[in-house]
């Protein structure tokens, strides 16, 4: 690990080319994302900042600064738009924060697969697919703003992921190039797997510069919710429709009540205290689903074309995944989440047994997904009115206790994460291989260190 | 049932305008289907045979037919290309067949849907539907000549059922327009679920006329072949890459030794007494597919673009599904075949068990496809080294006892088939609505008799 970063705050005058930010409030807000979801990384990342920002706009530009602080032993922070929860961005040895959100050019879109640099935004780059016929496989509701370097180096997927899985599942993303931190960085294209030793480290073991990745069809996606007296009724619509291989889907969100009472600008389409499921579905399946809402007892409550969704500039994918614990944040400050996988085998017994265990204190909300293997399930990002670090563990532990994997989203550490407690041998490697001096976020990674 | 068919033969001369056909060797090949693959079938089946065909071109000559025939109390039996299994087109009592094959104008193709008459053919239907970005979302292996009208009234699925399910999973078929058998016979639509009330239904509930379903992006799919000298491990890759939800496929196919060593036009490529998986994938999953196949000791040993496909008007899809057993027959002519359902949760086990059970006699041809709520599972065509009835149905009872679901090929009546001895009530309401005087086919269906 580095031990001079005494030198970062010069390194402006040795490259007065490039675009680089100073103000300490700028730089401290560069050095943030939203970890502030939890109370625990509030706290444990609080005052962690870089010293200084820098906003490359070209691969030659990222190559002298890299190049410089590998001489300088100065820690690179990799960031992009900072839509991330775990201080992905947040610097712990302070340093230089990498601003990648100009390095942001649409490279090509050939068949159906898409290259870009890793500052773009997804928004962006579905906009530059969509008149090609194809889009993102995969769209996190922070898709305005966040980055495809950002969703490769520690997001999960989003919208798409019950058809395509996680990101991880293989054939999603296809190839990266990668840059090393030495004194003469070199730049590597990674492919398929290899790529994949990259994924979900927080930009901790190389620099991300490009990603290729594969592309769904661009679909004219309409949007409903559907709202229920009935709870289980609301689960099973959100099993069934999300399960069923002909009715073609890009989104199935379950929202125990009250959830859906904290999204006070659907609040004149919702009924209050309904249990809502929201769906982002292919115009073809829409009648299916009427049918089935009307036979399970559920009412369509909001009903969008593609057309009104476009027009209107508000899509319901903005109710979903991380959204929906930062619309319910805004109400109500005393909330905090945590990230759950259920059992393909049995997800709606262990959603059911759950509710009734922790009614009132955790608000189910669980988004429909295949896993990386394929198996049809859901994960969730429940909401909890939290108390005290102890009772969130209990509650965590509680869900451990029927079975439910936990993600937990109150660690920093890439092996506390989704890593389970240890990096594969492959990870370690490409940190060896791409940041020998171990200078990218020096702590984010707790089980290596430099030769 | 009708019991008046005498006038059959007299048809023609009320009607002299229709396409008549009256020449006892073609009206006995238009009274056939492919049910001689079944031992059984070719014996019950024997000398039943319509007594005159006609081939209407629209619907005002198809209405024509049908008015004439509830007014003669004629039996009617549709038939499209005559590629089914099961007798679907064999005239159990008689009277007119009604084939519809040249009844196949394509009507249109907005969005992702597509509506034709009943006798277009899959694979104009296809061709059609191609340079507006979609393609059929299944394609049984006879698509070059079976009708979508046939594969509606007794198929199954095919090709694309790994995505879609079979054809009877909600959202694949919008709507159908059907012909009521009266003397002045009504044409009413039914959409979605009522639609599915004919399904698989043999023709016997209803004339469908039309047939409008939901389509799938069209994609230009590669075709190849892995073979491996390991049975597990090629059972693994069809498992694997077929469940992958980041590796989009449209056909996997498990071939276990010596079933390849039937396809007599591929021998150049493949090497004897392997084991062989058959997959049809897009461009940007072959290089996982590669990886995964070099994993798991399989050898890439047939790859031919989409172009290629194209230019060379060979397809592999015509060595799956019922094709294998084709192919296998025309070698030998001491095989037939049964239909089998895996269970998701347990198919390899299974598939491995009945294997160590029966190898040599019966040999392991499996589909991977999604079920009809979305499991992805794998079901059989296996073929059989036939001996006697008597031990064809000791094997299925072999299989029904480790669990598999067991889909009798060897019966002809609508009840004995997968609809496993009961017609549901709403089927049996369809036939009372549509065909009262039950005129379609006397004898396909067991449990219903005219008021």
């Amino acid at each position: 690990m580095s031990t001079c970063t005494a030198a970062a705050t010069d390194l402006p005058q040795h490259l007065p080319a490039l675009d680089w930010i100073t103000d300490p409030s700028r730089v401290a807000r560069l050095s943030q994302d939203f970890a502030w979801f939890s109370p625990v990384l509030k706290r444990e990342l609080s005052g962690k900042v870089g010293e200084v920002v820098v906003r490359p706009r070209t691969e030659d530009e990222i190559r002298q600064v890299v190049a410089l602080c590998a001489r300088e032993s100065v820690p690179i922070t990799v960031r992009g738009s900072g839509t991330g929860n775990y201080g992905q961005c947040t610097p712990l040895a302070g340093g230089v924060v990498l601003d990648l959100s100009a390095y942001n050019g649409f490279l090509w879109c050939r068949g159906a697969v898409g290259r870009a640099q890793a500052g773009i935004r997804l928004a962006e780059f579905d906009e530059r697919c969509r008149p090609l016929g194809h889009e993102l496989r995969w769209l996190p509701s922070t898709f305005r703003s966040a980055t495809l370097g950002g969703l490769f180096g520690g997001g999960f997927g989003g919208a798409g992921s019950i058809n395509y899985g996680p990101l991880a599942a293989p054939g999603n993303v296809l190839g990266v190039r990668v840059m090393t931190v030495e004194p003469e960085p070199q730049v590597l294209e990674l492919r398929g797997p290899d790529a994949m030793l990259l994924h979900h480290t927080y930009g901790t073991n190389g620099i991300v510069l490009e990603l290729e990745v594969a592309l769904a069809p661009a679909t004219p996606w309409t949007e409903c919710l559907v709202e229920f007296d009935d709870y289980g009724a609301a689960l099973q619509l959100a099993t069934e429709f999300g399960a069923a291989p002909g009715l073609l889907k890009k989104e199935v969100c379950f929202l125990g009540a009250p959830i859906a009472d904290y999204f006070t600008a659907l609040a004149e389409h919702l009924t209050p205290g309904a249990h809502v499921v929201l769906l982002v579905l292919a115009p073809e399946a829409e009648a299916a689903l009427q049918a089935m809402a009307s036979r399970l007892g559920g009412r369509l409550c909001y009903r969008k074309s593609a057309d009104e969704v476009a027009a209107s500039h508000r899509t319901l994918l903005e109710y979903t995944w991380n959204h929906t614990t930062l619309h319910a944040l805004k109400v109500d400050k005393g909330l905090t989440y945590i990230q759950t996988g259920f059992d393909p085998q049995r997800f709606q017994a262990q959603v059911l047994a759950l509710e009734a265990a922790l009614a009132g204190e955790v608000l189910m909300h669980l988004e429909f997904l295949r896993t990386k293997e394929g198996a049809f399930t859901c994960s969730g990002l429940q909401i909890i009115r939290y108390t005290t670090e102890a009772r969130l563990n209990e509650i965590m532990q509680i869900y451990r206790d029927h079975g439910v994997f936990i993600n937990n989203p109150h660690v920093y550490v890439v092996e506390d994460g989704k890593q389970a407690g240890q990096l594969a041998p492959g990870v370690l490697a490409m940190k060896q291989r791409f940041d020998p001096q171990g200078l990218l976020n020096p702590g984010k990674l707790r089980s290596w260190a430099p030769a």
